[in-house]
């Protein structure tokens, strides 16, 4: 890895973010560091930080090529993944396609009832009020973001749900729901920041209806990094593979 | 009362809707139930029906003469409101216009900051999954309404709280937040239904800041009918009291 990792500027649950020496990149570091339950179960998982910087790298690519802004500049090696820096927004727009989760405890949905068009749900970003549910008219109130944004916000993430539902269906798995994260880059873009991975998304085999995401650590279920992998494996091509020298 | 009470056909945490021959009208009785914390907190408050109808009934004649379609027919005695059959749709709309109550527990607000414009928050009316807070793409998922619904809702609400609001202004009451709930009469129309009183709204003394509705009965304070009675007195002219020999 040629780019000098600089000072620690943020530290989150799963990555942490690193000046550059360029003052409009970041490094985003993805660690081992797995929790649920609003941080209360938290473990170590060896290789997950490795497999989810490739696994987001490779989504962030996908919807660069189909016209989405996102932070993505390149994976510099697994876990370091070189980033626009971004003024990112406390907002965590959750999309849902197939009724699973926190979503069946709350609201009397059936068990992978299918939602077309999706269920767009935004979750304020704030450990102290633990993450809670917004409206519109909250978001507004509290300064997070305007109407114009919220509303490009929709727009991206409608986008985005439909690329990469499309591009995983492809490669035999379901896209029931995922969070992502969106920031401002210098030039007052709202972009596509955070990840997209195993940890961020709910990924079931088509056929089986096997679980390939988080819900198994969330569960206390074993088989936790091989699900990762069955996902890096699916969604990687073989020059991926070649590249980062992955035997999956 | 000449009015025949029918069967009952609906029981609420305090009220009861019956029958009346005329099967498109229903009455409405205010009991003297009151409860608070989810139905935790329950007791009876001697009076209560007898002013909410009489508070309620007023609001909505307020509101009938500024263009707002109600339930409201007559009050036909204290406690009995003759309505129309409204099927109501299970949405609990609340607007804030000043920050209180679960809003300040649920986000990062500042007590008694100002909203303009107003908050909406809707609510869905169910026991069983304890009264969740919604948001539009919910709301059509889960098929209470329709987007078009919404927008109705909205429009109608905004106007109440604006009229509401500067009725109250010119008595000395402030009007910081307040719940409705909607129902469509025989020609699929969106009505307001339910009722407006001290129990569904937060009312405060403009000079004092006094508290003047149902917050009194949450935090176990005295004068909880004083407080009722004294939003009667100030909202009813001489012609009403007169009629339902109110001594307030």
């Amino acid at each position: 890895m040629n780019t000098k990792v600089g000072n620690l500027i943020y530290k989150g649950k799963a990555k942490d973010v690193y000046e550059t020496e360029d003052d409009q990149k970041v490094i985003v570091k993805f660690r081992d560091d797995i929790t649920a339950g609003d941080g209360a179960k938290k473990e170590s998982l060896s290789e997950k930080g490795f497999y989810n910087s490739i696994i987001s790298s490779k989504f962030f690519e996908v919807l660069e090529e189909a016209g989405v802004k996102t932070q993505y500049i390149e994976l510099l090696e697994p876990s370091y993944m070189l980033s626009k820096k971004l003024e990112m927004i406390p907002l965590e727009v959750i999309t849902r396609n197939i009724a699973a989760g926190s979503l069946l405890k709350r609201f009397p949905f059936e068990e992978k009832q299918e939602f077309e068009p999706p269920i767009i749900q935004i979750d304020y970003k704030n450990d102290e009020f633990h993450d809670p549910m917004l409206n519109e008219d909250i978001i507004i109130a509290l300064g997070l973001a305007t109407a114009e944004d919220l509303a490009t916000i929709r727009e991206i993430t409608l986008k985005i749900n439909s690329i990469v539902k499309n591009f995983l269906k492809e490669r035999g798995i379901l896209f029931p729901d995922f969070k992502i994260e969106f920031g401002r880059d210098s030039e007052g873009n709202i972009v596509l920041g955070d990840e997209i991975s195993p940890d961020t998304c709910r990924f079931w085999d088509m056929k089986t209806w096997d679980v390939l995401d988080k819900d198994l650590f969330r569960k206390g279920e074993s088989g936790v990094m091989d699900a990762y992998k069955t996902v890096a494996s699916r969604i990687l091509d073989e020059e991926d593979k070649k590249k980062w020298n992955l035997n999956i």
